[in-house]
């Protein structure tokens, strides 16, 4: 089941379709039975047409199986799937609408996949503790380093070792703009805009540029494996938006 | 069991002793039931006291549960232990004589971990179908980059990926040379001297000097992560031995 679908939740759906003969091997009975959104969802225990699925823009366009007007939670009450996907969009301060799709889950025995920093951030440890008394999987590697398996590298292949340091580059779009600063000597506005115009920083900027995002990920870093029990306003933030060329040239410098 | 008590061996039973309380918090029935090296071994089903092993250099030394003349092969058939850690010294062409108690424990249905590369080498594809068709397990994580979970990381974290190409600093000896050339302008001999007396490079320099180490590690990692059915004649290989600071100017130049 999938809640949410916007960008990540039709990404999911084309991914599905494209492996689905991949994710058959593992799993004989895979099927998608649900998918939701603001304005109601798609049910059907027989399983959705992916293909279908993965061309339209909205669920209303699916035909058939959409529930105007109802809500993700009376989905996840009504489908019990085995596994739901939260893809809401982010919102650091409550982490809501995704924090309650995923307690309702976790609490039914459901396991859950999540990208969304917002719950972790906000209730990381009562999050896992959930899935662990409920005897289910909360797994989130999506909302650190998506690309790179950090979280299982560490559950997985790393049981005998303690992580003592965690360094890296955590915002691609702060990285971006520094480096067209201190390599072409770009102006921070103007590489700002460039890194919007390429799709690569958020429509609210300040999330990267603030530095807001950045310090989401070294809390759940923290807390996921470094073992700490760290909330937003324990991390120190510096933003990237007071830096001038002037800073730069002195940096070249030293 | 341990097959082996040279340098790795005995690094082993030191390791264990000190990770005791964590091992046993994962395992806590962990013990072991044996030791061998060319001369016999030590063997009690109870548990050898690794506070004792740690300290000795020499098997004979223990005391009690020594059994001099007897073959590892018979301990293995003795003891059926639930793991073997196969730690004899490496041959490439022949991968003997950890060959042999590897295929002895895999066809016991005993599970194996292994740091030699030289039965992997001679044998993957063998050794791995053998494990899968005992339901037992085969484990080489320290044959290639020993502190990075390389193998694990891509059977247990990408199992939805196909591995296109890897890269990398496959033998740490020949960077240690070649950086010592490049940026301090030392010469080979001078290079490999130090490296050696460092404890750096093998006792054999060739193994790492002219690339057997190196390409050692390409077929395993080709047959582990590529699936690709590669044998040590396949690789082509170029060692360092004939690089001058001559070349590495011009290099340094272009």
């Amino acid at each position: 089941m999938i809640i949410g679908f916007g960008f990540i939740g039709r990404d999911l759906v084309k991914a599905f379709y494209e492996k689905k003969d991949a994710i058959r091997k593992i799993d004989r009975d895979f099927k998608v039975i649900g998918v939701s959104h603001s304005k109601g969802y798609l049910h059907n225990d027989e399983g959705l047409d992916l293909q279908r699925l993965q061309h339209i823009k909205n669920l209303e366009d699916y035909g058939s199986s959409y529930h105007a007007g109802e809500s993700s939670l009376g989905l996840i009450e009504k489908s019990e799937p085995d596994l739901m996907v939260e893809a809401t969009p982010t919102r650091i301060k409550d982490g809501e609408p995704g924090l309650t799709f995923i307690r309702k889950a976790l609490n039914s025995g459901i396991s859950v996949v999540t990208s969304n920093k917002g719950p972790l951030v906000v209730a990381f440890h009562e999050l896992t503790r959930l899935a662990e008394k409920n005897g289910c999987e909360l797994l989130y590697e999506g909302t650190v380093a998506g690309a790179i398996p950090i979280f299982s590298l560490v559950r997985e292949c790393l049981q005998g070792d303690r992580v003592l340091r965690i360094s890296g580059i955590l915002n691609g779009t702060t990285n971006y703009i520094l480096s067209r600063m201190y390599f072409d000597e770009m102006s921070f506005e103007l590489a700002l805009k460039e890194a919007q115009e390429r799709g690569i920083s958020e429509r609210d900027s300040s999330y990267d540029v603030d530095g807001i995002d950045a310090a989401c990920k070294v809390v759940i870093l923290a807390n996921a494996l470094m073992n700490r029990n760290v909330k937003f306003e324990d991390v120190e933030i510096t933003g990237i938006r007071g830096i001038t060329q002037e800073a730069l040239s002195l940096a070249k410098k030293s």
